[in-house]
């Protein structure tokens, strides 16, 4: 027993050492320590049998041997020749060892989880349609076992609601990543392909375990060099590390390619001559990367080029790609991110432009949607466009980098974000129009559908900097496989899976998350206030901006803050953006006076002294909701001391130090706005407010020139 | 033992899982396998105590704890009340507690292992005038246990020889690192001062484990920001995490700070007002870091602004700075790396400056010479300036970061490069005045010296990307500790706490390291060529370039080749760069008969048909030379794959991949200089010449627009 006591000291040591720096994720293998379940999952375990030798059969067998011998602390025989108690296969397979009793549907990607008997015995089944569907069962399975839950509880059968489920990396071929907090980019373009980072697995690991089974690898503000052969080549060694896991890679594609690498005079969509170069380019990218996934563009969106500048429109750019990628199966992807500085609202620029194209996209385009109007802050209604296009397959963008939500440094959990837009209804065919409905095709009968997610992804040893971020990572690809989830089941899984199943701290660290992402929208911008931040680099609060090129651009644009009051008038009597929703959308909106708070100011311009349902007026409610969001930082703050115990010493103080910095740049923002919307309001803070600890002036002369990110 | 051996699986998961992705360096604790040295360790540390109470002996303890169990796999009792085994602390109080039979003789961050009895119990004991002498002798007693020496064998007792041993961070405020190959700076700025990054710490830890003791943080291309009040507060924050290892930071001062952040009309050295800044900017540094280093300044040079705009000389804008730091004891560091378009030979700039000036300097500066003329070329003859000096302290500067040595993929050793230049004979006090004895100040007694590294780091996890580039940050520590210890002893410990101390890895790997340097050599500038490489990024090879505005920047500037032959006379009949040597040393290179081949082309323009010592004319050598370089490369990959089994996947993998890069590079660099070369030689390749792969005109018009460090 002394040896057995010291080799222990030796895996704690160990583990101090390295096994902690957070790098795992929620692949975080670690013993099962409730006596009942290591019984019950040794026994599922105790003879495994995986049926096929695809380089997918390889995926799994690998996990399988990461996970099992760590959980339940015993050696797992993996295709041993005695009789199995866990088969893994696709259905095919399984059929020819046994007559499966009922064969559940599920779709190509889906997953049965189930019980039958062999010659009477009892065996557990891993099984699918195709080899990618019983790998994520296998990650379903290794996920029960994470969580604790038992196996016993079966059939469990899942299909992906949603076809594409993508990452977009905004990631240069620098490596510098924009809007990124988590280091620079994992592509090591430069020693690709020939050097393989043992990161592009893990990646693909990742991903496959939470459903994603896409990847855009470059920024859509883009570069043409990543279709010249050189990168090709580099693209295509990624795809080979990502294909036994499910995941195609997609590039980002410069719209005047053809002039920059193809040294044509012209990117004209309509310009025979480019039609041909854009086939050629395919052809070629194809004979590398078969099961290639297509291209995502940002086209006559700030400063990209785009079929615009022929006078064509962006039905006739996104079908000229189209038509290149659609004899090998491939997509298109088109932003619909475009506004355009004469408009009298950037709100309506998005839809003004595309509305009118519905029905001209050819069937294998889908127009990528963000889930709100302006630009991925804290809390936006949902972007108009959601119903207006029921002839064109929309696919919803959200940003997992914090760009506009504390960046680095700021815990905030983004699924009760993703659900709020997934879950309103557009009304667009009636009550019960939610928009998960019409990204997921089943509205309109779609045939392609898909949720794109900017990645939050970076070469920090942990991935996303903040080891929460990493929540958010995993939460879009629950979501994307199965939007009806609800956010706090998600956290718990990735609680359990990430932090382990500890009674004591499930709880504490699922209402952190849970209250962290209307803490961010009181701090930064409650009450349907929008886009205050910094110039440039977005770090910060700057509502007095008012000196960018474009008024679009300037937060002052944005609160429209004045003698009278406060917010943006999007109403009949304003800008009218609103009549861009259904008409029951609009009733909920369109009277300041039960309108819900959540959006009062980004459609009404409200004078300081209205009363609020909370009987306190706009000003003094403002102030309220800003401390609230303080405060809701200082309760994560305390929560998590409290867990001091219960979390290694690494990951623990991590987290400590960037709550730290959240709570004081959460003052910082309530500081620097209330006393800029002050110098507007006249009134004077409520009695208990916390005195901010430096002046306006002092707010407004902050200079961070070397922000990340910019 | 069935329990015992699913713990064990455990460990070994665990270990497998993330312990070997490189992190630990050269800090690896394992278990010691040897039995009667685990049975000797373990009987010197049954009883450990450590006498001190500083932030230094809390850093001792915690290194005992990471080490000492782990090795020893058993539980070390610190600081136990029982008679102790193994004595820690100064000698102060190392002598309240025993009377020492002898006192070795050590300067301050000297340390001293030695035997003592107390009542006639046997005690080991480490000790040091100083808590960082006790942290430097602690550390040399882990680094006997991993490397499996016995302890008996004592007193080892052991002074630095240079006082100054830094590391130069070459990073931006951006994170971005000029020259940097590991991804991004370590130093987070943003982030500082409150999110303290624990690499921070275990960069102390293997710093101080080899004997550095000064951090240089940013560019010598500086930002005047570094000096703004919200960077110094980030600079203190790491300071702090720094002082209990015995490590000073320093900051790189752009010379027009006083401009820039200070809003002066001019930074003129003699000045009054610039003065006063500069004072004043001491006083503030000071008075948040009590211990700051001083200021590391490049000026003149490559565009950075500096006194001569003032029309004052170096020693001018030295004094200044140096009179600043003075009543701080701090110290300036003035770069001699500086060249002029103008001048008929860029070898002769730094000598004709900075000789003259020998003596105007005050006494707390130190001029940093880099080791070789031009610019950290794979050889070079040693700077001229090395013994030109007597009355000024000279540092060395060498380049850890491979710049010019095959960048992120080449494995480099490079301690014999740093070895050549520690051991070159000047003759400035006549024979024995080896550049050594300059740099260490023993040759004219200076009160203060030092060597500067070009640091290798980055937030790669493994810190260096390639893990035998970590092998030059250890060498270079240990070298200006004791510059005496051979490359091959140097290389032995490395292997040993790196990859452990299994007999068959120790040869081979040992003659991978050795061979590498004269490999590069070959495969890129043999027999005395230099500056061959790419524009800008300094990537691959381009004799041919001719290009750049500047004359000096061209390869075709240094290897002249015509149609006689190659080579720069740098002779009397040349540029006489020759005379800036003593007599004896230009005699060894003066004649292209009798001169060493490694330098033949730096000094002549040799004729193609000349014969060489080795029988062959120019040409034919020129050849044998690059394919000898590319031959010991394929001989590394083939010494490595051979110990395939012995050394964990990860790593195994990670040096595989790398090496096969370095093969193609190495080949690539062979045929692009001798396809150039030949279109002057005009001479056929030898019947056995490997058939280049390609035309000159291929390698001409390769293009990497985004290779790292440019």
């Amino acid at each position: 027993m002394k040896k057995l006591s010291l080799i222990i000291l030796l895996c704690l040591s160990v583990l101090h050492l390295s096994a902690e720096d957070g790098y795992e994720l929620w692949l975080r293998y670690r013993p099962v320590n409730d006596p009942a379940l290591l019984k019950e999952y040794k026994k599922i375990t105790s003879a495994v049998r995986i049926l096929g030798n695809t380089p997918t059969d390889t995926a799994i067998r690998n996990e399988m041997l990461a996970a099992l011998p760590t959980m339940l602390q015993t050696n797992i025989p993996v295709n041993t020749p005695a009789a199995p108690s866990l088969l893994i296969g696709t259905l095919d397979q399984i059929n020819r060892q046994i007559d499966l009793p009922v064969i559940h549907n599920t779709n190509d990607e889906g997953f049965i989880i189930s019980n039958a008997t062999i010659k009477g015995r009892k065996v557990t089944i891993i099984t699918g349609k195709t080899p990618i569907g019983v790998l994520y069962g296998t990650f379903q399975f290794i996920r029960m076992l994470q969580t604790n839950q038992s196996v016993t509880d079966l059939p469990v059968v899942s299909s992906p609601k949603v076809q594409l489920r993508l990452l977009n990396h905004w990631d240069n071929l620098t490596r510098y990543v924009e809007r990124g907090y988590a280091g620079i980019s994992i592509w090591n373009w430069h020693l690709l392909p020939a050097f393989l980072d043992p990161r592009y697995t893990d990646y693909a690991r990742l991903n496959a375990s939470v459903g994603i089974n896409g990847v855009v690898l470059n920024n859509v503000n883009a570069n043409a060099d990543i279709l010249t052969a050189p990168y090709l080549e580099k693209v295509a060694a990624l795809a080979k590390v990502f294909r036994p896991y499910g995941i195609k890679v997609y590039l980002s594609a410069r719209f005047s390619a053809p002039i920059e690498i193809g040294h044509l005079s012209t990117a004209d969509p309509l310009n025979d001559s480019v039609k041909l170069w854009w086939k050629n380019k395919a052809n070629e990218i194809y004979s590398q990367i078969p099961d290639f996934g297509g291209f995502l563009v940002k086209a006559n969106s700030e400063g990209q080029p785009g079929p615009q500048a022929y006078g064509r429109n962006h039905a006739d750019g996104a079908n000229l790609l189209a038509d290149a990628v659609a004899p090998h199966n491939g997509i298109v992807i088109w932003r619909a991110f475009v506004y355009d500085p004469e408009a009298n609202d950037r709100f309506k620029q998005a839809y003004d432009e595309f509305k009118p194209l519905d029905g001209r996209f050819h069937s294998n385009v889908l127009v990528q949607v963000k889930n709100g109007p302006i630009d991925f802050q804290p809390r936006e209604p949902f972007s108009p466009l959601f119903g207006a296009m029921p002839n064109t397959p929309l696919m919803l963008e959200v940003q997992l980098t914090q760009e506009y939500l504390g960046q680095a440094s700021h815990l905030v959990y983004e699924a009760p974000l993703f659900k709020e837009v997934l879950d309103a209804d557009t009304y667009a065919k009636g009550k019960n129009s939610q928009i998960s409905k019409i990204i997921d095709g089943s509205l309109y009968d779609h045939k392609i559908s898909g949720i794109a997610a900017v990645s939050n992804i970076g070469n920090e040893q942990n991935w996303t900097m903040h080891p929460f971020a990493a929540a958010n990572w995993y939460a879009i690809g629950r979501l994307s496989w199965d939007h009806s989830l609800s956010s706090e089941s998600i956290a718990s899984s990735w609680i359990k899976q990430t932090f382990g199943n500890d009674k004591d701290i499930q709880t504490p660290i699922l209402n952190m998350m849970m209250s962290s992402r209307e803490a961010v929208v009181n701090y930064m911008t409650p009450l349907g206030l929008h886009h205050l931040m910094g110039n440039g680099h977005h770090y910060g609060p700057a509502p007095w901006s008012n000196n960018l090129p474009r008024e679009d651009w300037n937060p002052v644009y944005y609160h429209r803050a004045d003698k009278f009051g406060l917010g943006f008038n999007r109403t009949s009597t304003g800008t009218n953006a609103l009549v861009q929703y259904q008409p029951a959308v609009q009733q909920q909106w369109a009277d300041s006076n039960t309108c819900s708070d959540q959006y009062l100011l980004w459609f009404h311009h409200v004078s300081w002294s209205h009363r609020l349902s909370s009987g306190l007026n706009l000003w003094e409610t403002l102030c309220k909701k800003y401390t609230d969001g303080v405060s809701a930082v200082k309760d994560m703050q305390q929560t998590w001391q409290s867990l001091k115990e219960k979390i290694d010493g690494e990951r623990f103080e991590r987290v400590a130090m960037l709550l730290a910095i959240q709570h004081t740049e959460a003052q910082w923002w309530r500081n620097a706005c209330l006393l800029y919307f002050q110098t507007f309001s006249g009134q004077p803070f409520p009695s208990n407010f916390e005195k901010p600890d430096h002046t306006l002036e002092y707010y407004q002369q902050l200079k961070f020139r070397y922000a990340p990110g910019n």
